[in-house]
């Protein structure tokens, strides 16, 4: 397989880059940036010097790359609102496209109009694409040709919620979920606010009350309940480069800690990438840094009869280019490790 | 007046004693340590060169203090449940003492020892003494002997939240609150997991679920509604060195958005040290750092119908050394903001 | 006085505006920003809330500055090259000028020539000019209109340096310095080399061999020594907010230390922003944070006959703003240290 | 190979841990801990999860670990001091033994007495042992039992340095070297020193004039040189976890960077984990991050005659665990670059 990256400029493109140089199954073929074309990647990155091999950045032309026969299957690391320009035509010369942009990530085009502001360019190709938690996700995305990568904020929160909710361990109501993720979330944007000297010892919340990765959260957590859920999700802004800690209240649930921990084992107790840890133990961003794993707990909370989910992950990895290349590894028959150890 | 502080050699400490050092009002008479005696304040503290005036750390005898006659008032920035044996010698010498430990800021014996897993030592002291933020506490506090300044967390959540159940404003459910801390909240302990190389890069939910501070929120709370509140409350620990950032979540209030300014801009328009943000503008804890203020604002969110507010305060000013030395400055008669701008 | 700051949005302006603001002397009446016209300081700057008084950026026009009749005394706080086209209008209009960028530092229009890469536009005006560290610089230039302050690493570097040559205690040869700087010390630049992610978790050398700095430092250098000194010097990017720390290496200088400690004790024993510490004692950035002082000391390693000075300041007080207004206090006749204790 | 790590409680015991757990050529069959004993590897270091494959630390005795029939090669990742108790048993039973303390790194019980404050336990072992940089170490070094690994600033110093001494690109006078080092460095220490707020936002030289490693680079650049070597060696403290950035000057060697950047090439142009920089280009400790990579490149400053040059490793990988490894792989004959890639 010949794989693509469109977008390689910014940190997620960085960090599939790097896990797709070392990837055994695979050939990086061809990395695009409209800025860095023409320079090798080895010295737009020297955190890959002598791993590179000579590839260079070449141009991004949406018509070109369709056109490109040994192109099998392409990662788009976009901005919003770029990355369809891109999807749609490679989708249409038969290429494999795994988007980890939010263009796509959305069922409905009325919620995607409501949080961007604008109707969603090409609506019709919102149902055939589809959005993939590969441990959560039903079989039958691979029938695809376009998946939508979560959001890193998503990823953090679905893992451990969605399941509870698909089973009935709760029922939607009083959720209240606050996350707090490192700068690289932002993408590398040169905006003030992300200067060192701002960022440094400094901590906010920010995006209240209607973040753009709310939409995302709902519309899934919603389809697993089979009504809709409504959630109070607050994110912060913390002086970390990399990772995401979530921490979920739901109010209310009364003492269902076991039957819980039933669900997520028997959902999760053989994935690689997930480690349900014992209540009482906290995970912590700094474990799951740089690995492709999410850690989370969960306590039972007497006093408020409510329950307690705290998560941690690396947002550039299980959160954004880390689960994308998960999925490629499940779409193309490939271990579901692969790349990732 | 003549100043003593009891315990210098923590992070609380080292902010009151340069507070001090400098306030207009106050002599700094007696500045004590078990582990710094004999050593000059300048020689511990690099930061205060030029500004110590030769002062030294004593060693820290609760006799010998209280039997000082030129001691007027003394500060303790002691460990919890060392502080409670020195309070009482000097209150009974006749000294304004103003305990910035955890030991005296209940009411509820029994609330104490659910919490700190023993019997009070003192309980008949409980009530001789007043948990005193200056802009809520009722009048009267002047005439005790020992004032308890309260925690870094609560002061965090209570200045903003406790008007609105003393108004009746919210009904006391669905209380969620998650706070951010700085490392130096955790004061400086020679642990592991307080090493540089442990907590940068780092955060993590702890204390879960129920943190010490949790009993004196809850209390004051409980007081102002004049029914029982309870309430969720989640620490975190982040990498910066000050600070504390707080999310409060009121589910299902309804809008209730403009009746909470208008008490909060009736209670705290005038107040120095409290600075009510307009609804959308978010705190930050870069811009308390080193000041005594606490920002706060608040938002409704209609799809939840629920009240947010997020706080940020720096955790050694407002949160411990700031807020005792306004206590003092209230207390002596001196003007509010004396030595602290 | 009526003192004005021209360009004061990066963050020696916003220093400077702080310490301005509480300064028991002088009357803050301008501030401008072509960027942030009309906008409030404390909005801009919510570190200042309670402390701005309604005072709000204006445009900056040097004609328009140069004809306020209220205005005596400005600070420039704007970008090499741009500070020149304000100060010579102001200056001949009869204000005191006190320039923070490089435009007036050096003497030489040659060696501002080859080290800037473009003739000065105002040759003649660097004679009329005097560039001051208060400590160090001979009466006398109190007379002049137009005072250049120091850059960052050069007061690090002349203060503890320049006696030892002035007094011939070293020779002026081999003299190798190295500086660690942290980010503010770049400016308010939106370049993807001053990302909170970029600039988080690096350290490396920059500015190799040329840094703009050693035209300043070593013209003062020749000055002081009256014959030619070359150095070796080092700049270096740190994750810290504040702060610069320099080591000085003076190779085969012989056991100088006493003679050395004389000369530093006798110049800057009564100096209030200048601690010589004794030997062995290593000045740390963190102790002079937002203070206006340098901390130095020196030793003498028997093995390589040479001397070694270590020195911290911090590079927006004591290495721009806070010095600025030292400057400005002893100018007008004020306490040296109104303002900056 | 059955492959020990003894003392793998520490920093660098972590990083060989999780690099031996994933080594493809070797079986990490004994992990010792005195504090540790008992506890799994996954429980410790959870950033390990399910990668320990159930392994769990033993006690750390010098007679039993020898004694034992299975264990083919030995990591010493203890304090200086302690690791030459376990050396000796463990090379008498036959076993490879890889020390990376600095029990062992130098030849001369005479400096190891002058540096260390008392003599060698063992002195005659330190002929029998050899000090290796793998790029640098004359062939012959894989006869000995006992390997010491460089320490983490002599390697980031010796790999520019030394062969400009051996092939007399320079003549070894006039040799300034500063480094920065992260927290990490120090070791996992509880002491006050390398608490999380007290070397955050910090910067300051420390360990003038007679650092323990110096002794170790001198020896290294005499032997290479064939003449006494005297530097002039200066360690910084600066806030990141891991990493170290050297800048090494050297006065009146004339322009031979040519000569320079050939040997370096001719030497050092086929290695895996060495980087020779165009002249120009800057190393940044970011790029060598969690790498077993040194970069490094040169400058000829006309104005003094002066040759720089700046090099940056991770002080965990090629400053310690990565290069134990490296070792590991050429003396047992495996690829060079397994389980470091």
């Amino acid at each position: 397989m010949n794989i693509g990256i469109v977008g390689a400029s910014g940190y997620s493109g960085e960090v599939l880059l790097s896990l797709l140089l070392d990837h055994p199954n695979i050939s990086l073929s061809t990395v695009t940036s409209r800025t860095l074309a023409g320079k090798s990647v080895e010295s737009v990155f020297p955190h890959l010097r002598n791993r590179g091999g000579g590839l260079k950045f070449t141009i991004s032309d949406p018509d070109q790359l369709a056109a490109d026969p040994d192109l099998d299957l392409v990662f788009l690391a976009l901005p919003h609102g770029v990355a369809s320009e891109y999807a749609i035509p490679l989708c249409k010369s038969g290429k494999k496209v795994i988007d980890l942009s939010a263009d796509f990530r959305l069922n409905s085009s009325e919620i995607y109009e409501d949080y961007y502001g604008h109707p969603h360019p090409f609506p019709n190709w919102l149902e055939k694409s589809a959005y993939v938690i590969p441990e959560i996700t039903d079989d039958g995305w691979q029938n695809n040709r376009l998946i939508a990568a979560p959001g890193c904020y998503p990823t953090s929160i679905l893992v451990p919620l969605l399941p509870l909710l698909k089973n009935n361990i709760i029922d939607g109501s009083g959720i209240v979920i606050n996350s707090m993720s490192g700068v690289s979330g932002a993408g590398k944007k040169l905006a003030e606010d992300y200067l060192y000297c701002e960022r440094n010892e400094s901590v906010k919340a920010y995006g209240l009350v209607k973040h753009r990765h709310l939409s995302e959260i709902e519309e899934q957590l919603t389809l697993a309940a089979k009504k809709e859920i409504v959630i109070q999700f607050t994110p912060h802004l913390i002086p970390i480069n990399r990772g995401i800690a979530t921490t979920i209240t739901i109010a209310n649930t009364g003492n269902c800690l076991n039957e819980a921990y039933e669900v997520w084992n028997e959902l999760y107790g053989e994935k690689p990438f997930i480690s349900v840890l014992e209540s009482g133990q906290t995970p912590d961003t700094k474990y799951v840094f740089q690995t492709n794993r999410i850690d989370f707990s969960a306590t039972y909370d007497p006093r408020t009869e409510s329950l307690l989910i705290t998560s941690a992950e690396d947002n550039l990895m299980k959160g954004a280019a880390g689960q994308a290349i998960q999925i490629m590894n499940l779409w193309c028959g490939y271990e579901e490790t692969a790349g990732l150890l």
